[in-house]
This record gives structure tokens, sequence and C-alpha cells, in this order.
């Protein structure tokens, strides 16, 4: 056996903040056409009558809490629990309807290209 | 309110095969430079002296499970927990040492290029 160095990697779970004002955004990776966020949401949702538009495709993963992402075009709502993904073409028009009250909602989002 | 679909995403934790013969890898996603996969590990590793070594990043997320990943160059193991994340740079030599022999080994790999 070689002598190995041990590394602890970072972790998405750990540490969460369980209040914060605004959503928390995190890069985790980046490259050509591509980005890796972690968000936390603790409560937050969109204003209403607020819709994302997005030039970039979002493919998003629910790793902790819960959420109901809203859509149009055709309306459409979905909940997600932890291990829920969705595909959100771009310029499909959606909004954060609600995410957990009573625990920290951590999403992990993937902007991408065509 | 306007009148809402119901529908439910696909969950990547759902409906896990306790036991599989090889690694099983489905394309969540895929764009300009840009591939998300699952990957269900039953206890699987890899031959000794195998090493991965790929032209592409990799951003690879624990989500489920337990891991030891082996780097070379230099010599180091990360043992990785549900949430532990590593950006593996292209052409770093590693290998899975081993995933959990009790419950699937739940990986989000994203592999982009720089």
């Amino acid at each position: 056996m070689s002598e190995e160095a041990a590394a602890r990697p970072g972790n998405l779970l750990a540490n969460l903040p369980q209040n914060v004002p605004e959503e928390l955004t995190e890069i985790l990776a980046s490259g050509s056409g591509l980005r890796v966020e972690r968000i936390v949401s603790t409560g937050h949702r969109s204003p209403d009558d607020f819709w994302y538009d997005q030039h970039e495709r979002e493919w998003v993963l629910l790793l902790q809490g819960a959420a109901t992402l809203q859509f149009a075009d055709p309306p459409e709502s979905i909940d997600l629990i932890p291990g829920d993904h969705v595909d959100i073409a771009a310029h499909r028009r959606h909004r954060v309807e609600s995410t957990s009250a009573t625990e920290p909602t951590v999403w992990l989002a993937v902007f991408y290209q065509d």
C-alpha cells in the first residue's frame, strides 16, 4: 500500500443555515456552457406573479426539504421531495410556489445549453 | 387560481435495485459538452490496478450509501458520505476503491468541459 493522505470533501448538507434573509446560492462547478449550483431556501418562495424566464436549460434536483414548483404554458404544479428531479426547458416560465417552512430546502441546479 | 395538472417527477432514490451484476448508469440530462448521469452501485468497486483516465472533467456527488474514491498523482483516498462532492480534473486518474455492501450507493455524476 502506498502512503495516502486523508481528505474530507465538501458536503452539500452539512452546516446548513436555518434561516437566511435571501436564498443562498453557491457555485460548485463551472465549465464551458455549464454551471452547477447549490441553492438553500429557508421558506423562500418567488414573489406573486414573478416568473423565471431563463435562456439556459436547468436540470434541478431536490436534495433535502420540500418544495413546489409552478410552471406556465401549460400551467402545472410539481411537488418535490428529496431525490426528485426536473428538467426545465429554456424559456419555460416557472416559479417557486413554496419551500419547507420547517427545515432548509437544498437544491442542486445544473444550468446548461442544448 | 388557474386549473393545474398534477405531475410526479422522476426520483433518483426510488425503486433502487438491491443487487445488479454491473453498475447501473442512466443519463438524466445532456447538452452541449455536458452529461448528467445517475450511477447505482451495489458493492461494486474498480478492478485492482484499474484507473479511470477521462478526457472530461467530472463533478460527482454521493446521494446515498457510502464509497471510497482513490486517486493517483498524488495518491489520496476520499471517503464519501451522502452530500459529499468532489470535482475530478480531466485525466486525474481515479478508481472506486469500495462502495457499501449493505445498501445501494447512488452517485450523481456531471461530466463537463473546461
